[in-house]
């Protein structure tokens, strides 16, 4: 196959889960009330914060969502169309919940391969790829003042880790990327939506 | 001119730009209740974290701020000062918001200068030299169990990233940066004393 | 002395360490209702983020709390005790703030000596230490919407700066770590004992 090609394809894939985040992000931003700044500030940071912990934390800087403009404008155009338009992207929220799914998927599985081809042990390189999926809202939760969703509802940070580690388990078995990454990649997404369609919550602490 | 003036020069803006932003960050402490060791850390903080982001986003460690002890050593002072007469600071918050804007000017021309020299794309040097510039108060806020006020209050961020820019186009155009730096800060500087004088905001979302 | 001993013994207190601290974040999460997921994830940030930002301010990555699992595997494991025998857990919380003085000890110090290990000036190896160990705890209250217990309560930071202080002005007057360190854990734990026991508190500022 094209390396090219795939290449392209695979960044490509990365700005679609860039602008789903930053929807997310704006989102919150413009139900908490923030200025156009701050709609576009959080927008940023909920697209690009869990890869820039994955990079600091393998020593891959600058960050390529800093040194890359083109993550800068996905995320601002996400972040001004939720600004100018914030009741249609509300309304649409139930598609939106299914793009973030897929951007999920995608920032778990990449953030995986990401770690792994930085000689990362293979539990370090679950953990990361599940960060690089969850770190984005999380960050976006803190910055408007909540306790971030996804540690306390919803099987989110699960089906991340889910689908990093059958990635990384893939590989491991010497399966090549592009069979491993997008098996992974599924069933984080199909986990994500089966959670969403059936309410699957964690358990909290019993008695409490 | 002499190098060595010129960069002791820089240094004593870049220590005076710690010291207000310290004093901003410990008087958020004093109205948070904080004790001495939590006013003087948000005093740090507030200072410091702008910078600290930068520099590892750029890989630049270990950061000035925790390397040099002066840094450390202003930011206290200013936290001391603070936390001993913090009525008579807090009377003088006028001033202290003129020297805020001059910090920021300083702080976001600095890091967007900083960014420029580690090889950055000019976009990212923008980006950087804002978050310089704001970072210190947005981890200030959330210290203390706020929502950034840069993201919802004021215009701040904007004149942060207006004189970045300025700076980085000046040295895009082969200007010298003891020319393009110091038109970015008078930019910034100046939007943001007017901001502040006639009460500029910037609008949220529309129909919020 | 056996060097493979000693190393393999400050190991296992790091993973003492880890564990106490993971316990501490556990116990946060279930008094805030996060699911299994928030529980485990704040167990795991409580034990790590402080090693993991002195790590990522002086360069050493990826962090060994990133890469070596089995801090993931304490962590857990603290985790899961918390989150199924929370009660038991709670009742024996004075015993957990003896064992979390003795993290606070141990992390201070071993912050330090890696610090000065990796050439910082000696007052930046007293913060950073002192950062070791406060880090994970604020992390911890941050994620569960609190303000940081260390910058409004208790006598805590500033043992840990005691701690490594000490360990730092001994290394600096030539004393083989084998001697500072233990001095300066003895003293950091000594101090918090002492302010836990008779509620010593740092003042806050006169006239708030």
């Amino acid at each position: 196959m094209n390396d090219t090609l795939v290449a392209g394809f695979l960044f490509a894939l990365d700005l679609a889960g860039t602008f789903v985040f930053a929807l997310s992000g704006a989102l919150a931003g413009v139900r908490h009330k923030l200025d156009l700044f701050g709609v576009l500030g959080v927008a940023f940071v909920a697209a690009t914060a869990g890869g820039i912990m994955r990079d600091l934390l393998i020593g891959a800087v600058p960050p390529p969502a800093v040194a890359d403009w083109r993550y800068l404008v996905t995320a601002l155009a996400a972040g001004l169309l939720t600004f100018y338009f914030s009741r249609g992207v509300d309304r649409a929220r139930h598609s939106v919940l299914i793009f973030d799914a897929a951007g999920l998927a995608l920032f778990a599985v990449a953030g995986a391969l990401k770690a792994m081809a930085a000689g990362l042990h293979p539990v370090s390189a679950c953990l990361l790829g599940m960060l690089t999926g969850i770190g984005g809202g999380m960050a976006r939760d803190l910055l408007v003042g909540e306790v971030p969703i996804v540690l306390h509802s919803e099987l989110y940070a699960v089906a991340a880790l889910a689908g990093a580690a059958v990635t990384v388990i893939g590989l491991e078995l010497h399966l090549p990327s592009l069979i491993a990454a997008p098996i992974g990649a599924l069933l984080c997404f199909g986990l994500r939506m089966a959670a969403i369609r059936r309410g699957w919550r964690l358990p909290t602490a019993p008695g409490t």
